[in-house]
């Protein structure tokens, strides 16, 4: 059995240091790393994708919306026009530096409020999936497992890496819930949630429920305080029950 | 005989139009978009680059310094590896959107102070080559005919396109001159100049003498108020003359 | 009978130039100054700010949100904080330059969607008017006439501005309409609909209707190509009619 | 016996925190606030003035470059009248914050290497003071003691608050070190340096003697993992010592 552990990198800009990028890599598989508009620098990608190289962690590319200041965590009211050149933009930005380290990009990882903006409002999900599409359809499409440009992603044949977010507190529907103040959660508790949602297939809800859940890449937040220690308990958590990180084409 | 004209084009940012790039197009051989630092941004890069393809121009990575409240003409001290990874940023960049119209890049061109920087200053001019050299050995390296940089560019074998500032002035040394206030030029005494110096190898000085010129394009500015006048007169003076235009490839 | 007309200023960008502010100055009796946000920069600001203080045209701060590419139209979901912060900063960056010409802030008027949003935006009223009355009671606010801002603003006692869009549509109910293809008007159009504005107190709707209209200062655009020629029909209009443009301090 | 300790603060930007400021406030008598431009924004400005209220530190405007990806740290070449304005939007922006808390700027800092700039460079110098003598003659004028800035500035009968850098290295000639490796200090070392400076007028240089040292105010950098420990231990180092903190006013 294999899963993919994805986590967010690359996020520091010039003198702000965010997330141990480095210490992070031995844990996970997958790395969605900053593309330069809401986090993210050249010189941080360059470095971020040299650790990635280093330690065998596949490369996503986190696009967001051009908001530093905001983290793209607030929702701009872009033109499907623009949405489409962002993102064509950044997905070559980080292609040129897996081009020079002779690497592939291996998915699509929209960030903050992009992720809704693209996996969830109608006026964007086309456009979207018709960018990732005309650029490169050999990338995986990460967006929250169950969403709407998910489905159409999998109707129109593209690859579809459905994810589970083990750190976040999700509904009774299983919706994700974003938490203006993170909750703190300790190791063993993201790791048991792990373990359940990749080996039972279910994940609590706020209320304490079970819900049924499904997906084939799990992600933890790298700007917690706490991060490495969440992955490398998830990691021996899963590798405890046997099952084998391994990233999106090798798990699939 | 055949010769390039370039043209810097893609200076437009969100609601500030600079040029008009598309009436441009027809008269020339080369365009030098805008990446988005000093000028430019994804939406302006996308629609001057389906301009190109449309009248079949070549296009070219116009890269500059991440500073558009001084258009890339201030210099800024970045480091060796600041450049590296911000041209690497800007070529990816253009690369997704020529990409998804299966266009290649021709050639790269420094803009404003970088055109200086890594053409003349000494900490820069390996770590651009360096650069270029990574990323794509068939880039065309664009600068001004005679610099440093052109010179250790075809000692290690790779492509240049030495060019002429038509319509900037030159001392008794061949050295451009950055004019502040830019001289007006009618388009006949630029395309007088451009015929002289592509069928004479001449251009006039600010003193008034005829010196030695090479080059394998030259470049006309666009954000003139008559650059398109100007580039009609060239062109028309050229094939006037049995000089046929054409891009870097089909002219060396 | 006396009215104020008020034009934007101050939006031109580094090398971007926008507008020919000191030619509008002669005809306009405030102008909008933009504070760097979503247009203009420091060096701007200053030199917009002399050419006011030359022609006595009283100043007012343009403020915006912060997205130059955008030119401030887009909306973004800031929040109450970031509201109340992103104006007090322009506020004061503006006062800046006035004090060095011993001169003082007229008005405050948002700018693009921000108009919008603290003019109609039940979460941002509020926090705008609490924001203007803590920085500077003293201040006009400038808003679309019937605005709920200003209905707000009134009960207050704060001093308003309310103003009349002569360049763009209407609907029937009084709402103006934000044209993306702004809808060329003559001078003589732009004229009569101000005459008629002032005087009868009437607007035409996009359907035809004369519908009334209550304001104590007028609006034109100054990016329009034709800006000028409006803004000097305009002037003349209300003069031969004989209503005098005043500031608002003497028009009310 | 009195003196002036202070420290950079609001340096955080949006996501990105930097320094732990409200722990530092009761160890310094003065803040010198980012404003925005190579650090800062204004939710942070708000927030940070806010606790030197409540703290009761005297603000100083901590202008810098407007580069926050190079962090302030790299020379731009800007032109004389951008750095005019540049400072004079800064002054006014962090003067609006003061102004709703009822508080008085008391100093201005430059940051990085508009440091340098201001304080060494020719071409720079009397701008510099000009646009500080223009705006508020009231101002203190922070800079390293000893600097050509603060000699025509006490010249020109400028108030002037001349610093020491007591946790940077210094050469034989007195002259400051920038660290690109921030050398670690201990709080004790620190102190011992401060108490020296202070009290015996000398200060250490990397080669080890004691050059002697004038100032009337001393600077911890904020930035530093252990900057809380190393301003307690100030402090408490100092006031063992029978001096006072305070700030400029009442300390000169």
């Amino acid at each position: 059995m294999k899963i993919d552990v994805n986590v967010d990198m690359g996020e520091s800009f010039g003198r702000y240091i965010l997330g141990d990028d480095e210490a992070l890599m031995p844990w996970v598989s997958s790395a969605n790393i900053a593309t330069g508009f809401h986090a993210g620098d050249p010189l941080v990608m360059e470095r971020t994708i040299a650790w990635a190289k280093k330690y065998n962690v596949a490369v996503g590319a986190h696009v967001g919306l051009n908001d530093r200041q905001g983290f793209g965590r607030r929702q701009i009211n872009i033109s499907v026009e623009e949405l489409k050149s962002d993102i064509l933009y950044q997905l070559g930005a980080i292609d040129a530096f897996l081009k020079i380290h002779n690497m592939k990009l291996q998915h699509i990882k929209p960030h903050g409020i992009l992720y809704r903006m693209v996996g969830e409002q109608e006026i964007y999900i086309d456009a979207f999936l018709d960018t990732v599409e005309l650029y490169n359809k050999d990338l995986y499409i990460m967006l929250h497992t169950g969403c709407e440009a998910l489905k159409r992603a999998q109707k129109r044949g593209l690859k579809t890496a459905p994810e589970i977010l083990i750190d976040l507190g999700y509904d009774a529907e299983g919706n994700w819930i974003l938490e203006r103040i993170k909750k703190e959660r300790s190791p063993q508790e993201v790791a048991a949630r792990a373990l359940r949602a990749v080996c039972d297939h279910k994940i609590d809800t706020v209320a304490g429920d079970l819900i049924p859940v499904e997906g084939r890449t799990i992600c933890i937040h790298g700007d917690a305080p706490n991060a490495v220690s969440v992955a490398k308990a998830v990691r021996q958590a899963l590798e405890g029950a046997g099952v084998e990180l391994a990233a999106l084409d090798k798990s699939m």
